[in-house]
């Protein structure tokens, strides 16, 4: 039978045709008027879509490269911080923070759990310059709850500021950053805007531009007081990744389209498409008697335990092998534990159905077990069926 | 939830996105080295595809093009030509052969149906010049017996040809022409080479070659003499379609690179896929008590009759409406009747199962009854379990 590649992994996830077709066809300079209306207009949306008052960024990186940014251009060496961290992308705030010479106090959670903001509270002495965490740790599909951390964090005024890393949280989760008081969140290229990687952007509050007047860390390349004020002018202060530019404008145009001309409703239309595609997906999972790994489950992805001590690669092989369907292994020490199906951005109903009956083959042939096929198809149908005809619809 | 446009259409069919590509960025003038080069390979590459080793010309021009071209050039006025008709299709034979001045003797079939070799055989007076036919009826769903056909035909030696319409029949159905002696078979791009329409493709026989001397019915564009002698010479006698060109040669390779190298391998597997789906489907919709409307169902598409006097088109929509799948309603007085799914061409069995899981919904939604979720997909999925896992992964 035919097998057509398929990504169902958090990043990079399914391209956007239109992207691929602005990328493709875009041929301008970067110092151009052409290029500098494209930039410009898409700061300006990639605010509506990040849903923010905040100056917004966007530079030719990874995600982990405005990590860095945030780390380097908010902190002092010995400066104090405190990581929050529960998977291997927490752990990445860590190792970065140590590596710009920062005093770094961890509040960890298992892998698929979350904190208890109590704890939060407790860690938070007045001397933490920065508060570092995932919206939704990737690594094992949990999801923290970014408002209940920000108003501990806010409790301390203006001297301690919150950075989300919100690269797989950025449309499929729920935010209200300007009113929960959030200063840097960030997100990248390849996850719910459906272009490739290579961009990762970040919105900046007021507080936290302040703090950068200063901090002393080194920073060149991530320097984002140059690259504000370059921006100001309309242009990236070193050369920008030009066809990513064409592509994500297309994909806000896109997102745009879902809201029916507003790009905030269509933001929400993704993240409701990402809730629906994870609560089909839970439950199909669920009905063939799997259990998840996260104890609060992201929308971003699913992350589910491989059954009865298989090694969960073999499951990740066998999608691949059997319909060129490409999930996640876990990774670190997560790795032959669990696998991970993402729904971030460009899903639909019948991707969602269509991983799911593959499942059902991928695990009668793994474990070697017979599986009633259809069982975690219908439980995500009646996910679906419930729904009002509406919701069904929306994105039209 | 996000809906992406699918087509379940029996042509246009979905494309394939290296021939997507291609076309885009294809942008040489056609009387060049470099496009006679794509030419010629295009052209030796058909015959493969096709499986003959007669010649194969490529017209622009769609599928109904090169049918008048193969009344044009095989007839003269008043020639007495038998077409055998059991749907739409059929009937354009018939209209095309009148147009022609034929004396045009039908044999039909109901629509759903097929015909009896011996009705045929009582048909064949030794004054017939022609038989046309379709390879599969796409109006309806049904698949006509070529070899038999072409078996009494051959009964009357060299004097009458048999031409047929493979145009959803290519690439969907099992072959042997030149072994059968068929005499012209005609094809269309939009079709299982997963390309867009405007293209469309025969294979002539020495027999239609020789009738070309003495045929009087008038053609300039549709000529095949004339293309035949510009094809020797490396060039088309018109313009040719020269991104479409790019496309198919894509495609080829493509179906190519599913035979390991053997194109005639990669179109088995391209048939075997079809085959495949067309069976899921079959099973599925039969789970959820629907009836097929064509007795010797053919690969390339399933008809299903609409359920207890509901209108089709109702069916049709809701597809539209919820899923932004689109499938195909009946044509002519069928219409209302039926609704085809097409399985021509780039379809997997993320597709497949996707689109009987969104079949369950559109029936439920449709007659206002419950439907068992999951029926469907879970006959659909046994009948890929029962295949050897060899026959799961060709085309890998």
């Amino acid at each position: 039978m035919l097998r057509k590649n398929r990504l169902f992994t958090p990043g990079p996830t399914p391209l956007l045709p239109a992207a691929q077709t602005a990328m493709a066809s875009f041929t301008a300079h970067h110092r151009t008027a052409d290029f500098r209306a494209l930039f410009q207009r898409v700061l300006a949306d990639m605010k509506e879509f990040i849903g923010t008052q905040n100056d917004v960024l966007v530079l030719a990186c990874s995600g982990t490269g405005v990590m860095e940014a945030a780390v380097s251009n908010l902190t002092s060496p010995g400066d104090k911080v405190l990581v929050l961290t529960a998977g291997k992308f927490g752990e990445r705030w860590t190792a970065l923070a140590k590596a710009f010479g920062c005093k770094v106090e961890v509040l960890a959670a298992a892998y698929g759990e979350t904190f208890s903001l109590d704890d939060i509270h407790l860690k938070l002495t007045p001397d933490v310059r920065a508060v570092f965490v995932q919206a939704t740790e990737s690594s094992t599909g949990a999801r923290h709850d970014v408002q209940g951390i920000a108003k501990v964090v806010r409790t301390r005024g203006d001297d301690t500021l919150l950075v989300v890393d919100a690269i797989t949280g950025l449309g499929t989760t729920y935010f209200d950053l300007d009113g929960w008081g959030v200063d840097v969140i960030i997100g990248g290229s390849q996850k719910a805007l459906m272009i490739p990687p290579g961009l990762a952007y970040c919105a900046v509050s007021e507080r936290a531009w302040q703090r950068m007047e200063t901090t002393t860390s080194p920073r060149f390349y991530f320097d984002l007081r140059k690259e504000r004020k370059s921006a100001a002018k309309g242009e990236s202060a070193y050369t920008p990744a030009t066809s990513l530019f064409a592509a994500l404008g297309a994909a806000l145009e896109f997102v745009r389209g879902m809201g029916q001309g507003d790009l905030a409703k269509g933001r929400e239309v993704l993240v409701n498409n990402a809730e629906l595609c994870a609560e089909m997906t839970r439950a199909g999972a669920q009905a063939l008697g799997l259990k998840l790994f996260a104890s609060s489950p992201a929308a971003a992805l699913t992350a589910i335990c491989s059954p009865n001590g298989i090694d969960s690669g073999k499951i990740v092989k066998e999608f691949r092998d059997s319909f060129d369907a490409v999930v996640a292994n876990g990774q670190g020490e997560m790795k032959g534990q669990l696998f991970r199906i993402a729904h971030i951005g460009y899903y639909d109903y019948l991707d969602t159905i269509g991983i799911l009956g593959a499942l059902e083959h991928v695990l009668a042939r793994s474990t070697g077990k017979a599986v009633e096929y259809g069982a975690a198809v219908r439980a995500a149908q009646e996910v679906y069926a419930r729904l009002p005809h509406k919701r069904q619809l929306v994105g039209a």
